[in-house]
């Protein structure tokens, strides 16, 4: 697959960073993570706005700039020719000479084939366990995964798929998901703090309150326990079905039907972007 | 200078690694950074003790076996014929399929020219801030300095030249470096958890309790802001005097006498050790 570093298209196999580069040195860098369905980057502008304020919090010097970013993506999807797939847009923290300084980044955008959730887990839900932690700086994409990927071992052993991240009674979200709530009165609640912006939280969000009550607040473990329905979100994953919370079954044990309702709301989102952009680009 | 990459030597400027390296994904992998003095690699089996421990807890599966580490850094130390250096040892989470689970690791070892304090910092002591924060699985030595990376901005605004973590009123540690008070009644104390326990730290310890009562226990901020002396220990600092914390003006204002005493211990300690190090070449 093609892919772009620092100005230059090139075959994936051959990017390479020097050792000196910060994210090797220091974990150091942001990036962003965006779908592209039929050929369209959806909810492109939302996915940049949020790149940006991830390398400006992190005081990342001198990011590309946004016509760059546009003129890459949309010649990459061209250029790949694959309708379906994943765009990773990486800003390390670049060659650094001192090892902590971070200085111009290294800019990696990079096209991907999508691993979907199987027929199974969308259909039977799955189980997750949760585990005290909040991440650093939460509201920015940086690539410091270590709790993420370190927890995977006990994520595995407890034959789980995920693990939801929680402090002090609050639960907040998980490693690279959103978390969702639906209350015994079918009300739709999401964490507001501690959290990643999901794009797809924030696309559900506004779509979900033409059928539903929608409340972004504070919620405890207690309460998670005690849901009707709880889900995840993820711009991969979309809505995923939760059934099983450490060794509580959630409601029936079963996907419910606003999880399932609401997985309708955002492909019908989804759609209308979808045609909107390719109507876009046939009136050009 | 001549590094190390994979079973490879090869100058530093060659070593690179590929994009999909777990580093630069998801900031996973870890390090360790050790000392070379008079050409011989300062405590190195502490360290490498160290290294393998932090390998094993985050299930970094296959790490080079001791006997490869050793004779890359003989190595490298004979054929860079540099006397005063720092060898640094990374061993990433590898070329992860799926971007997020380890594999066997990429091993990248390279020698750096030291920079040491300076005369004035050493003879004037230093000030820090403090900042709220516990690093992620702190007894190990992951490459995840996000936090500390980011809060250099904080640090240079307030003209110190580091920053103390505290949580809940306990304080820990630097980013990178450890923390030690001396009380009113000449007692040295250093935080005890929820820190990375360091080389120096260690052997600090274990030599200070000639001249000193020494206490490894939970240290308070208002204990820090109420304290004689105050100092800094790590592989490449030493033993650095600070002299403010935040608003605080630490005893005097200046280096105490305690501080410079275990600065002679410390170097006494080294020089010890070169001079058995030595020796044992010597005999072979």
């Amino acid at each position: 697959m093609l892919s772009y570093l620092n100005g230059e298209f090139l075959p994936l196999e051959r990017a390479h960073l020097h050792v000196s580069d910060l994210s090797i040195q220091r974990g150091f860098g942001i990036f962003d993570f965006l779908r592209v369905k039929e050929f369209v980057p959806l909810y492109l502008e939302h996915y940049l706005d949020r790149f940006y304020n991830s390398a400006s919090r992190m005081g990342l010097p001198d990011p590309p700039e946004r016509a760059e970013l546009h003129s890459v993506i949309r010649e990459l999807i061209r250029r790949n020719e694959v309708a379906e797939a994943g765009m990773k847009i990486i800003l390390t923290g670049g060659y650094s000479p001192d090892a902590y300084t971070p200085v111009k980044g290294n800019l990696i955008v990079s096209q991907h084939a999508l691993v979907l959730p199987s027929v199974n887990q969308v259909e039977q839900g799955i189980k997750v366990i949760t585990y005290p932690y909040r991440r650093d700086i939460p509201e920015v994409k940086t690539i410091n995964y270590t709790m993420g990927v370190w927890l995977q071992q006990k994520v595995k052993q407890a034959k789980a798929a995920d693990v939801l991240y929680h402090h002090d009674g609050i639960v907040s979200e998980f490693p690279r998901c959103n978390f969702f709530v639906v209350t015994r009165q079918g009300i739709v609640v999401t964490p507001h703090q501690f959290i990643l912006h999901g794009i797809t939280r924030k696309k559900l969000l506004e779509s979900a309150t033409r059928q539903f009550e929608v409340q972004e607040r504070t919620v405890t473990l207690q309460e998670v326990y005690d849901s009707a329905e709880l889900f995840l979100t993820s711009t991969t994953k979309g809505i995923l079905p939760i059934v099983q919370v450490d060794d509580h079954v959630i409601g029936s044990g079963k996907p419910g039907p606003v999880t399932w309702a609401l997985r309708e709301v955002l492909q019908k989102t989804e759609q209308r972007e979808i045609e909107i952009a390719t109507a876009a680009i046939g009136s050009r």
